[in-house]
């Protein structure tokens, strides 16, 4: 479901030039800046506009406030033959991520995986954004990273663990990559206050009310409920503690449950200390490039062509939606709603 | 929910005893009977009695028709720097990934980040076993496998996936690890068999009819719906893909959909092909082991006193309530169910 309503559609390169002089004016250093809209555009072109341009107003409020640091200076410290840290120094998390990813890729060549843990990093926007860059080398990548409390634990009465998404890319031969980028929450809160301007009622077991107990009232909604609903949140539960421990206690970020929050006002200047993990895997270690394209190429072959409950509706591969809406707003634009629209200062 | 009912308990080091010298009995060699057994007890002792000793049977018949190798020669192979290849030629899965973890926990001693792909294996049994091992050496480690089908794709109509675990352990200082080791399935197929025998209804989104529609009635579910449920399963499936990916097509072992299965008597000598993939993570070339051990303790203190919604029942960390499991059988025993106690030759 698509929360923009009231929309103009622009195309991509349009809407890129707006965002990075948009960023740049709030303080941004250029190479971050365009490091941002690149995520920033990949999420919008692919139709999850949750963390596409529409964020762009999120990160000019904390570059304005100092929540986010204008002018930072990443270091990056190889720590080992295939590992290192990267402090992102409190700066727009977007050019700390694609420079990990991209540090990991490197790695990779190397030793056949590579790894960057990111620290003092803030909210680096789809995590799919960075995974698509690596399949370009020919890795199978992964990228996690914490975020502040939103989702209860299993069984718990408050926010603990962040969204906390995971992401991966595969490269596919002459394809798009076999491409997933999922929250370990069932639903954003975005969902949330989205079916409560809608007036609808949510799914059962996505979101709880302030004392903890699973409701479907939108309005009564006060936190997220972990993947896998009310039987088995256990295991969205144990997926955000995967993240929690690798992109935040191994990296040195902060904890989850600590995290300064960015949504509330009298936490715009602060520093969240985001966290990321990083992994590449070159194929050509394992069972080799050649072989593992082929059987890519079968596995979605197989995939695909699999009988679907409702014949209207085919099997899709992750990514599959993603790279069709892709393909649909490069000739109709990237829809853009009023707010966004004026924060750019984009002609209607 | 545990699935024995009519049981005996026995000591942990009688049942090991026995195990083992009926797996040599059904013609495994000494060492790999050894590690089976070792990976079957890790699960009775837990209280994961659907991966325990139970087992035994179902090897000891493959065993016997050969559709597990009695005399295999594992071949491990370097590939790079910090990537390993595994050949498990058929034999028993558990020392085959026993291995593969050690040497995946070599490898991260050296480079940071050790990673081994595992092929031509057979059923792991609990994927929590291996990763425990590493924990013990201070490394933060992931295993995965994949499986013959046994699970839709979202909105499919026929199996597709294995159940496909991953599980995690992290090393908590003076403690049990923080351990998670989960389906990508909501629930196994032995517990559709479990609700069949009771005659209960399964929760909703965990099962589909030979339509593949979703059913709660226990004896009309012909196969598993992916982790999510009805609105979510598109997660489940995303995350039993990326270890159909990183376990099946990237380490040359059969593919999910065309992996032959076990259950059916034709196949009985059919060798499967079975993946794993196996991670190890040395905290030291990240934030560096103190200030690691400092974070876990700080985010499992912050976990375990958070308040939950009944407070009859506290919020755990994965993991606690198989490591007070394990404390309850120590001191009362393991249950073993009938069958498996003739098996075994039991004295009851």
């Amino acid at each position: 479901m698509n929360a923009i309503t009231n929309v103009h559609y622009y195309p991509e390169d349009v809407l890129s030039h707006q965002v990075i002089t948009r960023l740049i004016q709030a303080g941004a250093q250029e190479t971050d800046a365009e490091a941002t809209t690149r995520a920033l555009i990949h999420a919008s072109r692919i139709g999850v506009d949750s963390h596409g341009v529409r964020l762009v107003g999120h990160y000019v409020r904390l570059l304005q406030t100092g929540g986010i640091n204008r002018r930072p200076t990443i270091i990056f410290e190889r720590t080992g033959p295939a590992t290192g840290q990267l402090n992102a120094d409190g700066g727009l998390a977007h050019p700390a991520a694609y420079l990990a990813m991209n540090e990991a890729v490197q790695l990779a060549r190397e030793t056949g995986i590579g790894t960057v843990g990111v620290h003092h990093s803030s909210h680096f926007g789809a995590a799919g954004a960075y995974v698509v860059e690596a399949a370009r080398h020919g890795m199978i990548s992964l990228i996690m990273s914490n975020s502040d409390a939103a989702v209860s634990l299993f069984g718990g009465a408050q926010p603990f663990h962040g969204t906390n998404p995971i992401a991966m890319a595969a490269p596919v031969k002459n394809s798009d990559p076999w491409f997933m980028d999922i929250a370990t929450s069932s639903i954003p809160f975005n969902r949330v206050k989205l079916y409560r301007s809608l007036g609808l009622q949510l799914p059962t077991g996505v979101a709880a009310n302030s004392a903890g107990h699973s409701t479907q009232d939108a309005l009564a909604a006060s936190f997220l409920q972990p993947l896998g609903g009310e039987g088995f949140g256990f295991k969205g539960a144990a997926l955000a503690g995967l993240v929690a421990i690798l992109a935040g206690a191994l990296t040195g970020a902060a904890l989850d449950p600590v995290m300064v929050g960015t949504d509330e006002e009298q936490n715009y200047q602060k520093r969240q200390n985001v966290g990321h993990f990083a992994i590449a895997i070159d194929p050509a270690r394992f069972v080799g490039h050649v072989t593992y394209e082929l059987a890519m190429n079968r596995y979605l072959e197989l995939l695909r062509s699999g009988p679907s409950v409702d014949p209207l509706h085919p099997v899709m591969a992750p990514g599959d939606r993603e790279w069709k809406e892709a393909k649909r707003r490069a000739t109709n634009g990237i829809p853009v709603d009023f707010e966004t629209i004026q924060i750019l200062g984009l002609k209607v």
